[in-house]
């Protein structure tokens, strides 16, 4: 089955689209990035986790629903052969912890990109919202990104960890012939969320921080915050790392860069076997980031291209995993990542206008 | 099958469930209401059509999916006996129209009341989210209530009118025999939502409309308003008759129930071959407006409990059809009620713990 997957990460550039022909083995056919234009990325900031007006929230909807479906129709990929989408849509809420709401513990999740849109344009049925029901089932709804690490990464004798740097850095443990609960995944910290805020709209190769000094006493104030010393699962996000946390902490690039690399070594240190460590997402092309981690780390750091999975589409991918799962009625969570309280079949599904793809 | 259906209405009174049989015919086997908390339906007033915090959403709409769970398990029909859940959750924002935003022209809708959350708690398939599908197909997203009006009342002889009574009133004009592309429908104006907020919680029996004086300048004002006098499709919400328009009017209950009533029998005065009238909602509970009614209008006047169908019923039962529907793989949209270019299998499918219904 051919299935496109779709997502916009947190730190808020583009939508992702990877699309990947799945059966026996995940092979991965084409992928594509379009960044989103500057006053759409503007307004989806501007909603994310911050006081706006519902119909903002409803009308952007909307129309990222129509940015997805057209980064489907523009990836290259002839949309007659596409039997399936899956999108993850974009996040602008989430907390994975339950915290009191009128009355009751509420965690809650919140991805826009209207899938009906994706259905209707593309003809295609589309699954999104992948987090909810994990959520629903007590689990904090992320990282997903286990499922696809376990089934990519598992090596009969060696101890991998699959490093994700996004707008968050997680990883996923993978001990030698792990079965799915013995998967431990969480997010280390900040990944580019923060880097970028305060060298906008990147640190190319790392240059700047590279060049610049580490504020230590800073650094020093930052590490004992009990987030990265905490049991997983657990999981954060622009709530913690967005605006207010520049804002208070008067971070620089130089700084956020070491504490980026310096919570992901304390977090893999947690697991001494680990013999690789694959680095994914947009950190990935950060070379100054990828030195101090291969100077922090005790074990080769090799990236997911050497698996076949492009270092910007790894995510996009697992979306489209996600999505045959549930086409096929299957479970889409690692509840050993994220805490629910059993596996469930996850996702949302609309019909496309397309003969339904044969289950 | 047996369905369970779900909404909560523009008056933001509460959850009504209705749990239907549905085969070769459709029959009502339970109904209940169950009244928000007071600081449930404060919350929920404070986020619709107004600025709020993304956090406010995202945890209302997860905990409204616990209360409309709870709907289902509390509605006295044992929960194994139910195949099948069609939730419509709570409009926060709706705006049929499409409007410029960041330069494209986009109309949306958005309902909360997590039916993943619905799904998880009771174990059942939940299908959610009926608007969006015709909004991504060019239709307004409403109403979607006539595609119940004209299977439960088309007559071959006789020219009815359903009409219900809701936070906004709405009306469906079914001619003799009719096939489904000349069911006409659109929303008239005002119907509880103006009365209630005059005379909260609201007007029992319209004992206060009865004996107030209507403020006939104000009347005529309002009744100039061009929106009551464009042909359909149309539809309108908490956006055209909420808090502004209490506030910049000064409206009273004598007028409003006067401006409720004159609106609905202009909307039917275009349809002079109109036999029957057959009332539903909320309002078919506000005995001087439905005197009112029976003068202003040249036909019958009845409810729809003739028909079977509680006047508090009609909505939850409408949404289990359309579960039923999209279950089938079949559309629940009527275009010519919606203004879409098409009919669309609407909604989207959660998959609950129990095994699916055989389609």
């Amino acid at each position: 089955m051919r299935v496109a997957g779709l997502i916009s990460g947190t730190s808020v550039d583009g939508i992702d689209v990877a699309v990947v022909d799945i059966g026996e083995s995940i092979r991965v056919v084409a992928t594509a990035t379009f960044p989103y234009p500057p006053d759409v990325r503007a307004t989806i900031l501007s909603v994310s986790n911050a006081t706006t007006h519902t119909a903002t929230i409803a009308r952007l909807n909307f129309l990222l629903g129509e940015l997805f479906a057209e980064a489907v129709m523009k990836s290259g990929v002839p949309l007659e052969t596409i039997d399936l989408i899956g999108s993850h849509g974009q996040t602008i809420f989430h907390e994975g912890e339950p915290v009191e709401f009128l009355g009751r513990k509420i965690a809650s999740t919140l991805q826009i990109g209207e899938a009906a849109v994706i259905a209707e344009r593309t003809g295609i049925e589309t699954i999104a919202d992948f987090r909810t029901g994990d959520i629903a089932a007590g689990g904090k709804g992320a990282p997903l990104v286990p499922f696809l690490d376990h089934q990519l990464f598992r090596h009969p004798e060696l101890a991998r960890v699959a490093l994700n740097i996004g707008g968050i850095a997680n990883i996923t443990v993978i001990p030698p012939n792990a079965a799915p609960d013995q998967v431990i995944a969480f997010d280390t910290g900040p990944g580019n969320m923060v880097m970028d805020a305060v060298a906008p709209p990147f640190d190319r190769d790392g240059a700047l921080a590279r060049t610049g000094r580490v504020n230590e006493a800073l650094l020093g104030q930052l590490l004992a915050d009990p987030y990265y010393h905490r049991d997983p699962p657990k999981s954060c996000g622009r709530e913690q790392f967005g605006a207010e946390f520049i804002r208070d902490t008067g971070i620089d690039i130089a700084t956020s860069t070491e504490l980026t690399a310096r919570t992901i070594a304390l977090a893999i240190a947690g697991y001494p076997a680990t013999r690789e460590v694959i680095v994914s997402g947009g950190g990935a092309h950060n070379s100054y980031l990828m030195e101090r981690l291969a100077a922090l780390l005790r074990a080769r750091v090799t990236t997911s291209e050497e698996f076949g999975i492009g270092v910007d589409s790894k995510e996009a991918s697992l979306f489209a995993l996600l999505a045959y799962q549930t086409h096929q009625g299957r479970p889409g969570n690692l509840p050993s990542a994220t805490g629910a309280r059993k596996p469930v079949i996850l996702g949302k599904i609309s019909r496309g206008t397309k003969p339904s793809p044969g289950a």
